[in-house]
């Protein structure tokens, strides 16, 4: 009798060896982590993230995990969601791009926190991530792109999946436990796009964190789930929409590695924006930070999905995230999209503002998704054009290990973490030779 | 502007007085707490319980909250998902028959447990419990038949969305803080049919009571959710494939009690199978408990559903709660069906082996739904038959306090509790009345 999906993945993350794993896949598990645990740090104070620890504070059993950024420790439950919640807070975290799934967000927060309570070395706890983040992008890439477009927030649903996996792998769980694991897990998988413009958001990404390891806990007692959980009649898949591609689910599993292909946003802004502020930073430099009076109009085209993303009047922080008019005002103006220049000021910053109302989007249906192309028209009458088809951080230009260093102390520093921000990089990047992940996760604290 | 579906819901929660609500609407509530707290009591010795137990006394905070037919005692959150999973263990408590949702063991138990908690009085907890389960019913109602048939677990599903409305009502959330909490709970449902035969069908259950007290929690930590979480385009309703009636939702809030449309089951099997009991209860009197011997052959007619549910070979308990002819056998020679009739000494009872091997199941188009005609074809070359449309337990004949009683005391017996049974049921009776829950969740938990 042939093995299902669960079975399959179950065996897959039961039986893989640490030292099968070679070093570029164990160098990209290593820099999501990075990428990861930097976008934790930068929210440290923001109130969703405090809300979420006052609330899990009073659930906690006695505390065995780190918070990140935070003085106060949890179980591992309680850690799980709340660093699941800050590491995908502003959508500032990674991307793997054929799904759109942030893979680490649900997926490694249980892991490390498991990981710190039982005492495992740090190659345990990357690999157990590794393999985890392996199973939500497999999963997801066998019902999308329909589920994401159907209301499902993907890293929610197939992330809840993934954090069992990999948790199961950490509690040395069997072939056959993981696959209850995962099968548990397809009954708790929630979470819809209705919600994302909402705190609701957060919790659907620090729920899949958190029931991940329950999961995890249940499979080792001995609960089971339906061996066909995922591809059944009535199953996670079906009942979610979609005809489960299993091949896409299980092909080269353990050779060709889905999390590998895991991307590092530059700029806390939606992904379709990147290109256009990459275009305007190569106009500023190439034109030499030049005054705003002297642009006279900015022309951006792009495909459909960005004119329907992005075409909008800025309001608040969350309009500017989104906003072609926001992204082309930043790269020229400002030189820079980092945190800040997404905040509420610069939303509201009169000058951005100004420049805005010169921003005009125009459909270029020549042009691929995730392109765009700027044509500045100046005040003396020249034109300046710059075109940007794969921007910083997409798989065809992958943000450079000094790139996420710079990225980690920008979200260090803004949470008030920039004395400690070379160490942590230090210690995150050596968390395969760690034989614990205590002093990691020390410096992660606040103190 | 108009109110979505959870703002309405959020102010009927919010806003509902206990003075409005009819005694025979407090009544049935009543009931059917009593019905739900003796399912629990009967499988407090269950290994799947007590699995559910262990892993929640890892991760439990201060105990506040009893768990039902235990000593242990845990947080709220860890009770509401043993007392849950117990409760809905056999799928022997209430069924609200539109829906087929089981609507008080996601919604009772977390509201009890913040109740206990809390220390509100009774007549709090029971007000709360109703509307929850009111709205649980009502965004059933909205989504049904589809959303069962397409492989999700209703209970479930729904389930954490009346949940969460309970726990907010029970800690006294205003209306837009209930909204948010109803539109977070539905970033938190999950459960699939395809699960229902495992143990994983507990884990949808247990997690829909658990998180129905997160989303209140993070609601009144300032948590919001979208407004359209429940009809919006990318929301609950239609992400999980339904195109929802609202009016179904919606109409006669707060005068049409869908909670008080409960039922409750005199068996623990399939509901579709309580006809042919009910049938075969009433030849067996007839006849006065015939010989086994006398009866040649048994011949079951049925609509399509029984049918298509219950025309099997019994191989396990599993299977005897689904079995025509384990149904027919127990009440022909047996007489009667309790807990113990569908277990497995039961099921593999050679006696009633060889009377199944005499039943067969004929298809009926004429009969309604939930309808059953039993033929007997007794050796002498007599036949006796007996029709029953409504049977025990059904809208159409509801049990009476005594046999809601009578089953009470059954289940308390099952699980050790026969010496207090009485005291349980005055003490469950009299909620309503009681300045807290202490003494009856005191009765409720072992010594």
């Amino acid at each position: 009798m042939s093995l299902t999906v669960s079975e399959r993945l179950g065996a897959f993350v039961a039986g893989s060896d640490w030292r099968d794993i070679t070093p570029a896949v164990r160098r990209e598990a290593t820099r999501t982590l990075l990428n990861h645990l930097g976008c934790a740090l930068g929210v440290a104070g923001d109130p969703a993230v405090g809300a979420a620890l006052d609330v899990m504070r009073a659930c906690s059993a006695a505390p065995t995990a780190t918070v990140v950024g935070q003085t106060a420790r949890l179980d591992a439950m309680g850690a799980a969601f709340v660093n699941a919640i800050a590491a995908n807070l502003l959508d500032y975290d990674d991307t793997h791009l054929r799904t759109v799934i942030h893979p680490a967000a649900p997926v490694a927060p249980p892991v490390l926190a498991l990981a710190e309570q039982e005492g495992r070395s740090g190659a345990e706890a990357l690999h157990a991530f590794l393999l985890g983040a392996e199973v939500a992008c497999r999963v997801g890439n066998g019902v999308s792109p329909g589920h994401y477009a159907r209301g499902w927030h993907i890293t929610s649903t197939c992330g809840v999946i993934g954090a069992a996996a990999g948790c199961a792998r950490l509690l040395g769980l069997s072939a056959a436990q993981t696959a209850h694991a995962i099968g548990i897990a397809t009954s708790q998988s929630a979470g819809t796009v209705e919600n994302l413009p909402s705190a609701a958001k957060n919790v659907s990404v620090g729920s899949a964190a958190r029931n991940g390891i329950l999961a995890a806990l249940l499979a080792r007692s001995g609960y089971e789930a339906a061996p066909q959980a995922i591809e059944g009649p009535l199953g996670w898949a079906r009942a979610m929409g979609d005809a489960p591609d299993t091949d896409a689910m299980l092909d080269g599993l353990g050779t060709q590695w889905e999390a590998a292909r895991n991307t590092y946003k530059p700029y806390p802004a939606g992904i379709v924006f990147h290109a256009v502020i990459d275009a305007c930073l190569e106009l500023r430099e190439r034109l030499g930070a030049p005054d705003p009076a002297s642009i006279a109009a900015v022309e951006v085209a792009g495909d459909a999905l960005l004119l329907a993303r992005g075409d909008r009047v800025v309001n608040n922080a969350r309009d500017a995230r989104v906003s072609i008019h926001h992204c082309a005002a930043l790269g020229l103006l400002r030189g820079r999209a980092g945190v800040v220049d997404f905040e509420a000021p610069a939303a509201a910053d009169p000058l951005l503002a100004a420049f805005r109302a010169k921003v005009t989007a125009r459909l270029d249906e020549s042009l691929p998704r995730g392109a765009a192309r700027v044509t500045l028209h100046l005040a003396d009458g020249r034109r300046e054009e710059a075109m940007v088809a794969s921007p910083r951080g997409s798989a065809g230009r992958p943000l450079s290990d000094a790139e996420l260093d710079a990225k980690f102390r920008d979200n260090a520093a803004l949470g008030g973490f920039a004395a400690k921000a070379e160490a942590q990089i230090a210690a995150i990047r050596a968390i395969a030779d760690a034989p614990g992940l205590g002093a990691m996760m020390r410096l992660l604290a606040a103190p």
